[in-house]
């Protein structure tokens, strides 16, 4: 049987759970490869730590170049975290003719387009299915068995970090820091779990999969987007009340004039497919022009869900699909005009909810809605309630108000301005409706 | 741009929907193929048939020769339904140097191993992602995103006519003979829907992916299959108070000793991602050891659902990528000997869901009772119910029994012995219930 030579750069979580498939299973890799993939090297920066694997005498190494000067190895892993040293390892690894598959989306989002361009260059391929979704195979979905589509909408749970916290608040009423406390135990979150929580993870996400379904050149600092870091029980609890959870949703939809793009909490109706996303879970809702409405739901993370999708990768590229997909497709093409452009965000037309500390006495709610009025905001719902403790006669009571649909930017023209009034302290909580 | 000639033959419902999506939106699939997919040729039997497409003069033809006499016709979208002509046109290409492009499941389910097999010998491809669950891609999904993983189980509601009917039974509590006529106006129900409903197109899709996900050589036929129309509302009913939704599902399950597959009605529990799904959609849950489990949820037929499908296969066979999949794979190759075996369907230890109609007077339950301990069955839950018209004194009442896990084996004997106890009246409805 014939034999591609693979090596791991990085042995972390992901990395020892490549090497137990390709170790442990490798009757069923050959099977679907139609060949054996063999792991010559895994290189690590400390080679006395403990490996979540047990690795066969000569594979461990420190040394990069053990696999950059075997020409015998044609596959890489490159499973290192973080822009540096990750970033010119792959490109040493390119140079020296070795095909790349990675789950670094931090990596692609800040640098796809010089790392994809010099591929290209050099006649090789970089595979990312683990970048995105984790064991949910979304980027091939998108860029090989939806091909015959426009996509028209992608949108989704990408950080599985933010929704098992969420998740956790909402249904066991933990605090923030207690929920985030739990996360890093279970090994979900990062020591550092800022990226998680803050909405960038789900934005680097959202831009590469926004480059695959739109061939829109997004750079992912440009997608407008706020984290579940700031996110207050009470919201999670007057969301229930009306109807909805609110998750950490990535959006993108296109239309006449652009792709709309955004990252951020966001009430989802209970009983939908997206609210029903829980814990680590990710789940992706696609609508193509063709096949209408594809749902997936799966781990986003861990260490064998995200293997699969390495390995798988590997498999591909072993095959050659990656090499002939990668040529075709043009990921990243700084060469190609972007087909799409991102449309202003503020013109972006939504449901909003609001939350408002408000003086308890007359004329508050009269001027709270003469200025959505002034910015032709219609009203859906508004919950005054009663305060926290039963007292009619407290000071502040909290206001709910859940608007029609209207632009992104008089929402937040209004907030800022009923922010502004007298009898309103505190800021003016605003997330977005799923509609 | 380079160019790859495709022929349609069969431009019914499926083939007019693929033809739209080669014309009307070429810039598309030449982006995705890299090239450009030319619609060279149409077969039909009847040229002065109205088609649902407008095609350019001299595409249209009645005459596969056309086609076969053609060499710059490369690929070819079979969308003949049935078995012949469909077979023996599918050789003929295939001997013309041909690469096929399909939607026929029954075709596949029943000559599968002898098709792939000419295939193979002639150097040719065949791709058939619209064969199995329409829109949503679970052929690429489970042979080439997960393939690293060894698929545990698979089960899914794979014909969308039968959802549809027990949907509208379920929520309208419609007779099954009103909705099966309303399918057959919407389009969804063929003019003769036998194999929908009695579970023969649902066996011969599992039959599919039994082989690729465990590479198990199923004849479709051997699949114990139970369909929905016989299904009485009377337990559409039951099953809600108990909790559940009754909905047609195909399930495999890989144990020590061997593959356990059935098709049948099914008690689902509500608000388990399975019961939800509504109307004509399908839906699978694929268990892989690496991934966890990943859920698939999408139309699963109609013209353009379907004519995705079979374009983006048009499109990979075009780039390259089904030829590497298709000799790598060996689908159905009967030179492989089966990975694994059938279980005897009697041994699968299932749940049970029993109703049956008693005489009102004492000693039934009793008699009821010890047959099922005598069979080692123990009960769930028993819900006896007054009769319909509430009258305590009626000859007969329904009862309903649900079991705790059982061999199958014990199951039907239990049932057949209770069918045959004096004191019970017409047949024992006896439905699986999914853990
Ligand atoms: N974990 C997940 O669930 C998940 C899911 C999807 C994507 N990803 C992505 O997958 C990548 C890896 O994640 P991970 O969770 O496996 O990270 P990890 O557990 O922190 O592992 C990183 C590995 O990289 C090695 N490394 C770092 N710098 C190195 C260097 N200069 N030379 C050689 N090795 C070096 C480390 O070596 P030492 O062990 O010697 O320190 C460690 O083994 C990241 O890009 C991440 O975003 C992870
Ligand atoms: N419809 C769906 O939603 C769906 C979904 C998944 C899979 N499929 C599968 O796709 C296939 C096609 O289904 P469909 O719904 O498109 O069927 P359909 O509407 O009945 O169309 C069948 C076409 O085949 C043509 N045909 C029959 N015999 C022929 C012959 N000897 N030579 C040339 N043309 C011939 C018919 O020609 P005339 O028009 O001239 O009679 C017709 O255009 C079937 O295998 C079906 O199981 C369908």
């Amino acid at each position: 049987m014939e034999k591609t030579n693979i090596a791991i750069v990085g042995l972390g979580t992901v990395g020892a759970g490549v090497a137990r498939l390709l170790l442990d299973h490798g009757d069923r890799t050959a099977r679907h490869a139609g060949q054996t993939l063999w792991l010559k090297k895994a290189v690590v920066r400390d080679l006395s730590k403990k490996r979540d694997v047990d690795l066969p005498a000569g594979v461990l190494t420190e040394s990069l170049s053990d696999v950059i000067n075997d020409p015998e190895i044609e596959v890489v892993a490159q499973l290192i975290g973080g822009l540096e040293p990750a970033r010119t390892i792959m490109l040493q690894l390119l140079e020296a003719g070795k095909d790349i598959v990675t789950a670094n989306k931090a990596l692609l989002a800040e640098h796809g387009a010089e790392l994809f361009t010099r591929a290209r260059e050099l006649g090789r391929s970089i595979a990312f299915e683990a970048a995105v979704a984790g064991g949910i195979p979304i980027i091939a979905n998108i860029s090989q068995c939806l091909s015959a589509n426009q996509i028209l909408s992608l949108e989704g749970i990408l950080n599985g970090t933010s929704n098992f916290i969420v998740t956790q608040m909402d249904e066991k009423g933990s605090s923030y820091d207690d929920v985030v406390r739990q996360a890093q135990e279970l090994g979900y979150a990062e020591a550092d779990p800022t990226m998680d929580v803050d909405g960038t993870d789900a934005a680097q996400k959202l831009a590469i999969l926004s480059h695959l379904a739109f061939g829109a050149t997004v750079v992912w600092s440009d997608i407008p987007k706020d984290g579940i870091d700031r996110l207050d029980p009470d919201d999670l609890r007057y969301a229930r009340q009306l109807g909805y959870r609110i998750k950490l949703i990535a959006n993108a939809r296109l239309a006449d004039d652009g792709l709309e793009l955004s990252v951020g909490p966001t009430l989802v109706r209970i009983g939908t497919p997206l609210a029903e996303v829980r814990d680590a879970f990710n789940a992706i809702r696609v609508i193509g022009d063709a096949v209408g409405p594809v749902f997936f739901h799966g781990l986003g993370a861990g260490q064998m869900p995200t293997a699969s999708a390495v390995a798988a990768d590997l498999i591909d590229t072993a095959v050659g699909r990656t090499r002939l997909t990668f040529q075709t497709l043009e990921y990243f093409s700084i060469d190609q005009p972007p087909r799409v452009k991102l449309r202003d965000a503020d013109t972006i037309v939504e449901r909003f909810y609001f939350r408002l500390s408000v003086a308890n006495h007359p004329g508050t709610l009269s001027a709270i809605t003469a200025v959505l009025a002034k910015h032709k905001i219609s009203i859906a719902s508004v919950i005054q309630h009663e305060s926290e403790d039963g007292a009619t006669t407290a000071n502040r009571v909290p206001l709910v108000i859940m608007t029609h649909a209207t632009p992104a930017g008089a929402a937040r023209r209004a907030a800022d301005e009923i922010e502004a009034l007298p009898a309103i302290s505190g800021p003016v909580v605003r997330l977005r409706v799923k509609v």
